[in-house]
């Protein structure tokens, strides 16, 4: 299998053809952004660690019946995944109130919501990743109605399979922001990552940020924390 | 039936306490305010057209099957309503894509939706009015998951029959905010107003704009705007 041309480089992640049409190599960076790019950074060891993270969490979910675009690991800061295209959606539960939805609904940073919070934003830079419901998504034909129930069901399986996973290594999953694609033969599966880029993770125990929140805040000790979690997942 | 102390001062409305526990007294004002408050103004005469207005479209509402809060009209300025707890939302339908949602979403004003955009405000001038879903409305205990569907059933309903009846009287109804409330006895009906504050007019024709686009963008012609929608509606 050989690496062919670039087809994307999006903050975090590069996306490469293969000679394969049906799979194609994500390359993890190290670059970090924030609050819609204003913030911009690096966080060393990043790539290495979320690239490692997203197979261990990926295989877990596969196993437990969830299907994703993972195939494997080609790297320390590769993978090779399923060719999809990406709806230009980003999917997102929260659990416990933190971030956007404290500021923009008033809520307590750390409220435990008794019903989880289920978001779609438009996946689009130019309009800051606006949130949208299902009849913004069926009137700009981003996705039909089946396709928006596969993935509302699909995202709230992965959070029912996650929350345990991570509290059993001592985290509290706070929220997650995952992404779905459609592979050649027209499934829908589970893209992208799960990693502190794209969940907040609080030590069960402290309350310790271990995720992207240490570097979108300055709270320092931001390589740390992807390192920690990573030795979580691995344990 | 006696009006008594104020219960409420909105940016549009009054509402009085009378004295029978299940009803109200709404006071229509010319106040006019947009962009959340940042822009006030007086639209002279636009109390009394929106009360008689909302009369006119609630008894027709209330003919095809529609509850709503209308009792009578007692003045110019003034009608009798039922009592109701209004739920703290914003209930949008878009027909056509104009105002907020162009700007959020980069729609093109003007754009015929395939199918309509149905929206949830959280009602909360400090935040702004924000978007929000079931979700949100569930885990922040602003109605439950069967209040949500009636709310939506019935908004979906009246989009059915404002559309043609604003149509045959040379009007595209662009978009509309309605809002729901619970009576004393645990009905949900539509409650406020339907009138050129609420809804997005434009003549057929001419696509002029009949509503208060004419006050937030400085169109000129804002009373003859309102003059001239209660003239289609009553004839």
């Amino acid at each position: 299998m050989e690496k062919l041309e670039q087809l994307y480089e999006g903050k975090a992640k590069k996306v490469f053809k293969t000679d394969n049409p049906n799979e194609f190599i994500i390359e993890y960076k190290d670059d970090a952004t924030a609050f819609n790019g204003e913030k911009k950074g690096s966080i060393v060891g990043k790539g290495v660690i979320n690239n490692k993270m997203t197979e261990l969490v990926f295989n877990m979910l596969e196993e437990k019946g969830i299907p994703t675009h993972f195939i494997k690991l080609l790297s320390d800061s590769e993978q090779l995944v399923k060719a999809v295209t990406i709806f230009p959606l980003e999917v997102i539960i929260r659990n416990t109130a933190a971030g956007s939805v404290c500021k923009r609904l008033g809520l307590e940073e750390g409220l435990k919501l008794k019903t989880p919070i289920f978001e779609f934003c438009y996946k689009n830079d130019a309009f800051g990743d606006p949130m949208i419901n299902d009849s913004h998504i069926i009137a700009m034909e981003l996705a039909t109605a089946d396709e928006i129930e596969t993935i509302r069901d699909m995202t709230y399986k992965i959070n029912d399979i996650l929350k345990p996973y991570f509290f059993e290594k001592g985290i509290n999953l706070i929220d997650f922001k995952i992404e779905f694609g459609k592979t050649n033969d027209g499934q829908i599966v589970l893209a992208d990552e799960i990693s502190p880029d794209t969940c907040r993770f609080w030590d069960v125990k402290t309350n310790e940020k271990l995720d992207k929140d240490r570097f979108r805040r300055d709270l320092g000790n931001v390589e740390g924390a992807y390192v920690e979690m990573l030795k979580r997942v691995q344990s």
